[in-house]
């Protein structure tokens, strides 16, 4: 290798916990992605940056060369301020379907690259794929069409997208990398930063159910992926949200896009509505389609109400090759084999709900996938009857188990069992967003 | 894989800070070594336990799967306790070619694997090698021969002699994870154990010339060393030894083999002989030749000026093939085609001589290796003719330079004048040893 810099030297920079410059990170991810430098050096190297941190300098170049490593799209010839969302994941979070049509109805370009699930939390592609004929693999060309045509694209990552990044977090994920706050940090703005956006709004998650269990560690999250959007010179707001019980009622690939199709319709559960509105209207704002974040979330119910984002979800779904029939009638979309309940052995409230311990039972009844290759059944899933706050009679039911593997239902309603607490006094309910973070700082913030 | 531990799991855990158990290190060890752990797994664990430690049992636990990944020869056979010494290694420190012959003429058995230099300091095997026709190289059935029939050996780790160790060397070279005290004590005792000994005494140096700079370090590696020896139910002795300055007058590799035949002759420079006689003295009584180390002093003093650890050194050198003609007649030896001298520009005394630059300037001289394909000059090296505390006048000679590679000589003296520092004021001599590290912990030790 010709190269000015020792990729032995750079790891024991990083080791003896000193600064690497942006110069010395950029040659890392581009002889890492060009194979000059080794697997195992790479891994090192994460893990010394794993354990001895990356500071904000550092962030942003490691975003800055993993974006560059792949084109970054050109969306100029769209007119308007291209704003998109990301969310570090939660089980039953399926707002993207439901914010991207919403905020394209009112004008504002959303041009979304999602990802697969892995792990307890479902993905965006795969509910969308749950659809009948619905595609997210697409060249470029097709991407510039569908989001020039309807202001709106629901696309997968491509080849060309981030190269690096696909490259390192495969590493990551098999070297106990993966936890590290600038390291997912970097992974999730370089591949946002390369769709072309303008604006971000971030919905970081925690509790039982989220990725980051503390609310310490979220903020941290979310104030790390602000201050990158900053340095790229794009406004970007994080909402930190609870985690502690699933979103909505539904978990499970078909069954999150039937809850999503029932809030287009205004016709969700209320704590689906509250946050959808409130990223939405935040993406208007930020869009330039109002004055502040309650106007925005104003526009987002009328869009709502009048009916307008129910509309571009079916010309998307028609135009990604989505059967629309089955979402204007959900009764037409297949039932899963096997159905069972899961119902109180007592009298009192739902005091508690693991999410992860539900996402994983989702997961196990054909939902998710334990390695990459797993084909998931979008037929299964949960439905749940009751959230926490409720009250609840002895033998009425908690929840409804959705799946095509019959064998697997004794397993799972044990484990569900274990995941739903029941206490004789009522709950105090937990806010569902409770702070915010913006190039301003970090700051409580109740819905 | 069918086995019971899951690699990312144990990765994670270390990088967690948490410990794992002698069946977790053993599994990590022994997959690694049957390739069923990946080398960018294995680099991942290397610095998550670089950064976050290996308590002693862990430490136990790497040294015992590292020696139980080879043989662990055999020595019921020979009687007699069986005493090694290993050092850290440091510039111009030739002892193991003194002791040996020494301890082994007084009836300790010495079976002495050693390795090749790599860096600023030579190896004990190049400088052995420097004898024409002199073997390191040799099945265990000729060990076997040959520490049967002179109580000593002196030969190269085998294939068979802890492999694993040698796997994990090559990648912590590789991915900056040498420098960690539980990771280098493993490496040593697992070679050492491996011998089949019985004791061990250990030379840890530190300062300019040893790879330890700070004596805290040396310590927390000696107490590791010891605790590992102690663990393993093999008597364990530590010296600390400050290497500031080069041991002896002569560096390189034939150079110091003549130094080492002087000091066996009874005419080795003043620290030569006293730490050379305290190592040997310390194995003597640790192989039960002695009631006490001063008493092992003494024996390996007289073994010296009876000429009894001379002829056992030419004893061995013709059993390993070696021509002990230029042992006999040190005249007879080739010398190098180009030498040339460092004149002092002041006058005063000799202040410093940083070891570190001094065995780096030997090395391009010809006497080590840059890569580990790189062939040595046993001519090559530097000859002190002034150590740190002695007078020097303007232009008088501080060392002179031997070497086949002329175009070097500019740059090396550039290098050697920035190594030797001349004040006016006589310096403090520091003593040559300082501390003792046995069972008992560790104490301050002057010699």
């Amino acid at each position: 290798m010709s190269s000015k810099y020792n990729i032995v030297s750079l790891i024991r920079k990083k080791r003896d916990g000193k600064v690497l410059t942006s110069n010395e990170i950029s040659y890392i991810v581009e002889a890492y992605t060009k194979n000059e430098i080794e697997d195992y050096q790479a891994s090192a190297f994460l893990m010394a940056s794993f354990l001895n941190g990356l500071n904000a300098d550092e962030s942003a170049a490691l975003t800055d060369s993993m974006l560059h490593s792949g084109i970054v799209v050109d969306l100029s010839s769209v007119s308007g301020k291209k704003v998109d969302k990301h969310s570090t994941g939660g089980v039953g979070d399926k707002l993207s379907l439901i914010l991207a049509p919403v905020v394209a109805s009112a004008g504002v370009p959303v041009p979304m690259i999602s990802g697969r699930g892995l792990g307890h939390t479902g993905g965006t592609l795969d509910k969308l794929e749950s659809i009948p004929g619905f595609t997210v693999d697409m060249d470029l060309d097709r991407y510039l069409d569908i989001i020039t045509k309807h202001g709106l694209v629901l696309a997968g990552q491509t080849k060309e997208i981030a190269p690096a990044d696909k490259k390192l977090y495969s590493l990551r994920d098999v070297t106990a990398t993966v936890e590290s706050i600038p390291l997912i940090a970097g992974s999730i703005m370089s591949k946002k930063l390369a769709e072309g956006i303008d604006a971000l709004v971030l919905d970081v998650k925690y509790g039982s159910g989220a990725f980051m269990k503390e609310l310490d560690d979220a903020i941290e999250l979310a104030e790390t992926l602000v201050s990158i959007g900053e340095k790229f010179n794009k406004k970007t707001v994080a909402y930190l949200t609870n985690m502690d019980q699933p979103l909505g009622f539904k978990i499970g690939n078909w069954l999150e896009v039937e809850e999503c199709v029932e809030a287009l319709q205004g016709d969700g559960p209320e704590d689906i509505m509250k946050l959808s509105n409130l990223l939405s209207g935040t993406m208007i704002w930020l869009g330039g389609r109002a004055e502040n974040v309650e106007e925005g979330i104003r526009i987002s119910e009328q869009q709502i109400s009048g009916g307008y984002a129910f509309r571009k979800w079916i010309d998307i779904v028609e135009e990604q090759g989505g059967d629309s029939s089955v979402i204007k009638d959900l009764s037409k979309y297949p039932k899963a084999e096997y159905e069972f309940e899961l119902h109180s052995k007592v009298e009192g409230y739902v005091s508690g709900m693991n999410s992860y311990e539900i996402g994983i039972a989702s997961l196990e009844l054909g939902a998710g996938r334990v390695s990459i290759e797993d084909k998931i059944d979008p037929m299964a899933g949960i439905t749940l009857e009751k959230k926490v706050g409720d009250k609840i009679t002895k033998g009425e039911t908690i929840l409804t188990g959705f799946t095509n593997k019959p064998a697997m239902i004794e397993t799972v309603t044990e484990q569900l069992y274990g995941a739903v607490e029941i206490s004789r006094e009522k709950p105090e309910i937990k806010p569902l967003v409770t702070h915010v973070s913006d190039s301003e700082g970090t700051r409580a913030f109740e819905l």
